[in-house]
């Protein structure tokens, strides 16, 4: 393979070693999805930006393996199992083969742990940040996939994991906030994406919460064209973010970056809800109720008093 | 929607209107793709870099364009039927509203002209070039994608369209070459995807040349274990590549952005593949034959003499 341009060899040494049958050796124009009897296949993508979703010093291990869990992130919420994936990767010439080990590492160690393998992709040079994309293949039972359309007035809202961890943690990384275990740092550089759950048959609707716990749910809400009113005090809190104090509160209700699920499930099924959750060793907490009014998301107090938020979420414009 | 932050404004006001069933009305975290009964999905995915397979005054709408066609010709290549796509466009928070209005219309353009509907994707800002990426899908019946591996010694090199005009292109957009009427440059800027040829029973094994019609035949044949001999006098070259002159023969050879299709097939079946390509209205020519010298690509000019060249084709790094 020495004779070949750079953008093949990077190809061959980094990534062939990474593709799965459906992948075709990455020798091909396309990969092509087997049908699966009964199945159907759920794709989306992500993008990340060296500079905007990740800083030019992380490890480029821990890029690639936030990049998988992004996308896998998006599968959780969809109820789907992982497959695979495209690739696309955009980096300077002067990029040295050492980032590219290590990316391709990451993917590897992600790739094993979550059983996916690369499908194809593209390879290219760009003067400016590494930018990133990664369409990621599930497959759901045919008709199962969890939309956020669907859920109704009465549904009671339910999170998994805790939330805020990630915000505090670009805070941590930036150096303007404590993390003496470097829990929150570690919640921001690897989501834990919330896979596994069999959600079929118990929420009514779901996504996952990327940009802000209240301004997805608006999302959520906006979909479903109904309300909700979540309770703070309900919220489910690190240790280490109850440690950070409550005036950190409204940047856990908007910050970016959480992966958790946030889901609609009728009251009559909060045990069967609890007990495959259980199952799966995921924590999930009731943090509130959808109600009629639409598309609104009202954060009460202790006291019942409705919390104002300066912004509801994050964009990235 | 005009509370919402820019980034859903966006996506709601210029690529809502551009989404199929299956996309959700982008207003989930993935698509569902349909199983259909006796296909396969076939998918693949391109980035293009401002600056680098673009340049920054180019039409937006033209960008879009030519983004959904490179992704096209993949499927082309493949034998397959175009059913839809994701998008990742990162821009800079700078970007006018204008420029995703224009490119949203040449998506909608191209859409239509193909028969693609967009199923999901993701905006975000960049501080850097645009960088966008496409992941598209197409199906085809099962077991009959067609393949870079298979192509056999004695089989003969063909391929669609002509060779060099979108090099040339590219140096009349830099004003380094005449193109009067605009011809060249119309094909460096909106290539023509060959989608539509049967190539099922009739092509061996076939690729879409998109870094060059050596590199990428080098590619063919590495991929089938075998070799290939063609004959320069044989290229289907534009009437504006043979103004151009003999002097720009191995820029044609070499040069990228063809989007040709080439393909593998035995002498036997040459008469159905002509039928085959006049009935689809494509123009494809016999430029050669592979080899059982494996791995190597030689190309030889009217006397039978090799024709050395400098490098084989476009690397992105």
């Amino acid at each position: 393979m020495t004779d070949l341009p750079r953008e093949f060899a990077l190809i061959a040494r980094y990534f062939r070693p990474l593709a799965g049958p459906a992948g075709l050796a990455l020798a091909d124009d396309a990969a092509i999805l087997p049908p699966i009897a009964g199945r159907e296949w759920v794709v989306s993508v992500d993008a990340m930006i060296e500079g905007v979703h990740f800083l030019p010093d992380d490890p480029p291990a821990l890029v690639a393996r936030k990049l998988l869990r992004v996308n896998l992130s998006d599968l959780a919420a969809m109820a789907a199992r992982p497959f695979g994936y495209l690739l696309t990767l955009a980096a300077p010439r002067a990029t040295p083969d050492q980032w590219f080990a290590r990316f391709a590492a990451g993917l590897a160690e992600d790739q094993a742990h979550f059983g996916l393998a690369l499908l194809g992709g593209d390879t290219t040079a760009t003067p400016g940040p590494i930018a990133l994309s990664l369409t990621i293949f599930g497959e759901v039972a045919t008709g199962q996939a969890l939309r956020r359309t669907g859920a109704m007035p009465g549904d009671d809202v339910w999170v998994s994991g805790t939330i805020g961890d990630a915000a505090l943690g670009l805070l941590a990384r930036r150096g303007e906030q404590p993390d003496p275990d470097g829990a929150l740092t570690a919640r921001y550089l690897l989501p834990e994406p919330r896979l596994g759950l069999p959600l079929a048959g118990l929420a009514r609707a779901g996504m996952d919460i990327s940009d802000g716990l209240v301004q997805d749910l608006g999302h959520l809400c906006r979909a479903s064209g109904i309300g909700a009113e979540i309770a703070a005090p309900a919220l489910p809190l690190s240790p280490a973010v109850r440690r950070a104090g409550a005036a950190f509160l409204p940047l856990c209700l908007t910050g970016g970056d959480d992966y958790e699920l946030l889901l609609a499930v009728p009251p009559a099924r909060a045990s069967a809800l609890q007990a495959a959750a259980a199952a799966a060793g995921i924590k999930i907490t009731r943090i509130g109720q959808f109600r009629a009014d639409p598309a609104r998301v009202v954060v009460r107090d202790g006291d019942g008093a409705e919390i104002p938020l300066a912004q509801t979420g994050w964009s990235h414009f």
